[in-house]
């Protein structure tokens, strides 16, 4: 816990191999201002070879995930102009906020997100770049920016990664405002719970999964889905040939085929 | 008005900020002639720059979208061959298609396809590339290029990029044809309705949000969503975080968060 | 008949323009060994130009499709270390199979999955590169790997291929186990059957289908969907208007035509 970094807008609590992330900032349906953006880039960073973190849980505080950008923060930028060689403070600000949501999607840890409320905007981005995301009863999805005369600059092309061209342009076009049962039809969430007892259920049964795989297999797998589509098939399969032998000459895939073939469940399945 | 250009295969009328283009060869199930591929061309080239147009609604007279290409055409072709240095008109006439479809594709105003009947070959590749589509109960989509020993050449790659590869290579390559629930189950288009009457809310729906979202913000988005997959996703966020900051603070960005300030709708969205 | 290769752990039937390939280790739930890797390789690459083949439907004996790469194999590589200027066998077992997923991916042929029982790491990508995948109702599928400390290495890319990036790295990254209706809505299947009789009949659609679609036709379609993603979109369409012209005056489009014309069955509907 001690090497965990402190955070104004986040409350962090480690539990077994899981790190719970709460947005904390209720009184705004948890915008996200810089500062918010700022400390989940260092949470994210920090943890990133901590191999007693396999899971990181982001939900909001106060039944809401993220309502999207602070209007506050979109205010101090207006006042301001750029510096001799700078960019446009809204630049940086927009920008800074797509690092992030790079950052988050790349993570190699399994990222849930437990979706409630509002989950609009920047929320929605974040949501987007989840493994595995589910949604409680109360979840609303949208893209608002353009009914506001801006547009979804960091956000959109995730989402368009999340669920393809036909649907994002639909939600965008329209600055559409969505449920969990179409947010799980389209596939930005993966389930959508009836109640806050099946949420609770969901969130636990994905944590067990979690547990039930190899830390860094599981890291490795995460790395390789993400490179489909951006290279060449036959390199990318050269090149996953090469780490499925590693793995299965290394700890990991010694111990997982010796607990299979002795009926136990592996090491990493019962860490604390 | 006076700007649209004269079609003899389509109906233009402009209601507000929407034009509507109805293909109108009802005795042929509005099948597609080069004539009509020009004529809606045309129009798509005219409207691309007119501020006063927003959205397009696409369909077709007499209960059919598009049954696909026309026979006479093709038989046309058939008794021609390429002059000197010519392309074989085949060639030219499917080619044509294509460009009239990736035209659609990209247009910056909101293209919504209002499907019902026949939305076969050429008329199913025109659905595709709406940002909206909407099926009435009597729609039927399918590509029976393969039953007539040819092939979707302009429409199977629009299908892909629709539905993405699983689904498309099964509806290709057994020339299926499906019904309304089954597109929309697909994602050809992003709703079914039961009856007439509630096509015509859904489109009356889209077109209302058409009307609260900023028109250059819209068009912006649009063309973002399709560069998506298609460049380096940090180039994309780049340039997208600059198009973020000169929208915030040009005219619509300017109106879209005073509104907002003010509790009052956007200028954009009261306009006749 | 003749033509077809012997294999050891492959039953090869042919009836009609079909053939039906069972594979056939049923006391290890057909477990993919090198064998049949080679065999499975050896049959398409034999088939690849026999126009009187135009569907292959997959299938394993004794209730279960195919429930992933083979201990033994794996027991046998570990024994192994590679030679001089070799590559480790654990690498080429696995690439090899991943040489012959890309291989079935892109058989000219239309490739019927018939998915029971294990669906399991190898055998679910099997699956994810076949045109049509209909399941019958006691269908499982997964990739276990990371719970044995291993990666998904061959089947993970074909598998975001399939169903995308989205439900994918959910899938693979929770080892998670799914049954027929979710693979459906997923889009790993694109039929799950209630009963063995309802599979069936599906199979019996799906074949018939081939019968009515042209061969030359369907394998030209087949590559051009491929292409899709892959390179620019107006390289892809003017090749495909290219192919367009030539099937349209060539021996297939003309039978097309003139049988379509003549309202009777194209003579490729009609052949045993």
């Amino acid at each position: 816990m001690e090497s965990l970094p402190h955070c104004e807008t986040l409350l962090l609590e480690k539990q077994g191999p899981t790190l719970f992330v709460t947005i904390n900032r209720p009184d705004v349906r948890n915008a996200m201002s810089l500062q918010m953006v700022a400390e989940l880039s260092t949470v994210f960073t920090q943890i990133e070879s901590d191999l007693n973190i396999r899971a990181v849980v982001i939900r909001g505080a106060g039944g809401h995930f993220c309502a999207g950008g602070d209007i506050k923060d979109m205010a101090g930028a207006r006042g301001q102009r750029a510096g001799e060689g700078e960019a446009d403070p809204f630049y940086r600000l927009n920008r800074a906020f797509g690092q992030m949501i790079q950052q988050v999607n790349e993570s190699s840890k399994v990222v849930i997100a437990v979706t409630e409320g509002a989950v609009m905007g920047g929320g929605f981005g974040l949501a987007c770049v989840s493994d595995v995301a589910i949604a409680g009863p109360t979840a609303k999805f949208g893209m608002p920016e353009t009914t506001l005369g801006i547009i979804p600059a960091q956000i959109a092309p995730f989402v368009v990664e999340r669920i393809g061209l036909t649907q994002a342009r639909r939600l965008a076009l329209l600055g559409l405002r969505i449920d969990a049962d179409e947010a799980c039809r389209l596939g930005i969430v993966h389930q959508a719970a009836a109640s806050d007892e099946e949420l609770k259920e969901m969130l636990g049964h994905a944590i067990e999964r979690v547990r039930q795989c190899a830390p860094v297999a599981t890291a490795e797998t995460k790395a390789l889905l993400h490179r489909v589509g951006h290279e060449a098939m036959n390199v990318l399969l050269d090149d996953a040939a090469e780490k499925f032998a590693e793995a299965i000459r290394g700890s990991e895939g010694t111990e997982g085929t010796m607990a299979f073939m002795q009926k136990r469940p592996p090491a990493w399945a019962t860490e604390e």
